[in-house]
């Protein structure tokens, strides 16, 4: 047997910050806790990462990197298939990354660089709501002119970035473990196709219907 | 003259505490600071509210009396511009405690009562919503069945509770201040009412869209 290469330390760092500020909510997380949870030094964590911010960015860099190529490829969106592959794999990678929207607003409030970042984040999400919008719309599948997509990709953004906080205040102590996934990840994803469907011509409204049959007892809009 | 009876000091403290919580976040406020602020000695403060979660308990019954009437009026609600008032004033209502909505995620992970009353707020606003829905379905606005009429008023409810969280993300430095209330409390109902637009018959679209035109260059859907 091939021995794996120990991962490099500052990597396991981000893997145990992810999964005890997921867990624990981040504020609530101290530099301590994370290297007595990875069996270092706390002067080890601090060689790699000098302030808990600074782990708190490093997850937003690497969130921000599996994004991106997803949100590039709203462009390749053509038909109510694509958009629900689409949304669910945006609530996949929030959920990856749940502590980053258990509290949002403390949190850009608490860090400068997050407070343009996250703007920023929302800007281009906008973006890719809108083209994939626009791509359904070439299609034939809708028809919306430009204010009225931006306003449809508006409602799609809040509800994807406040959909964890509204199961949050539906169910505190719940909401945001582990065994929570399915039913926030396909309420969330669901809801957000449910934005599309009114605007959607006869075939594709059913089309999207019997995508979302499988996971709902309530139809489609 | 006829002079005015003092205000009560429970009621003066409430005044003050409400629009310093508005101002600076409920968080950042200190009842020491609410003391100086009344002019009043911290025990005189400690003597009508014990505790800051009690101050912040009164404000939430009051904003409660003040938005149960209103709730209870969406059974009246007959057609668009019935909606529109009845939106409006709904933000309104949260713009005046908007400390509450700053950072909701975090209140109610605070306090144990607003856990449960913030979670029977939220369902209550979404059976308002439904009956308001139900109101334009029986006018003949609008046609849903009430599935449809849930999901509807489920992204209406997220859309009211975090909107102002969305304005923070967009300005996090001006957003929530006494001058950009029209703009937050404008672009909110306005987002709110764009989600009924879809759904509504030819006349009543037409009518809403008549009814948002002053306020925006951009049409309804």
């Amino acid at each position: 047997m091939v021995k794996k290469a120990p991962r490099r330390t500052a990597e396991r760092i981000i893997e145990t910050s992810l999964a005890l500020f997921n867990r624990f909510g981040e504020p609530n997380v101290s530099t301590n806790l994370i290297s007595t949870e990875l069996r270092i030094s706390p002067g080890n964590l601090y060689y790699h990462f000098p302030a808990k911010d600074e782990l708190v960015n490093a997850l937003f860099d690497r969130y921000l990197t599996q994004l991106n190529p997803l949100l590039n490829a709203a462009a390749d969106v053509h038909d109510v298939e694509d958009a629900w592959f689409f949304i669910h794999s945006l609530f996949e990678q929030l959920w990856d990354h749940r502590f980053l929207y258990r509290d949002l607003n403390d949190l850009i409030s608490r860090n400068r660089r997050l407070e343009t970042e996250v703007k920023d984040l929302l800007a281009r999400q906008q973006r890719a709501f809108a083209q994939l919008i626009a791509g359904l719309h070439h299609q034939g599948a809708l028809q919306l002119d430009g204010a009225q997509r931006e306003a449809l990709a508006t409602h799609m953004v809040v509800l994807l970035t406040w959909w964890l906080s509204y199961e949050y205040v539906r169910n505190p102590r719940h909401a945001l473990e582990e065994d929570s996934a399915a039913q926030a990840l396909m309420g969330g994803a669901q809801h957000v196709l449910r934005l599309l469907s009114p605007h959607l011509i006869v075939g594709a409204r059913a089309h999207l219907q019997s995508l979302l049959a499988p996971y709902s007892t309530a139809p489609t809009d």
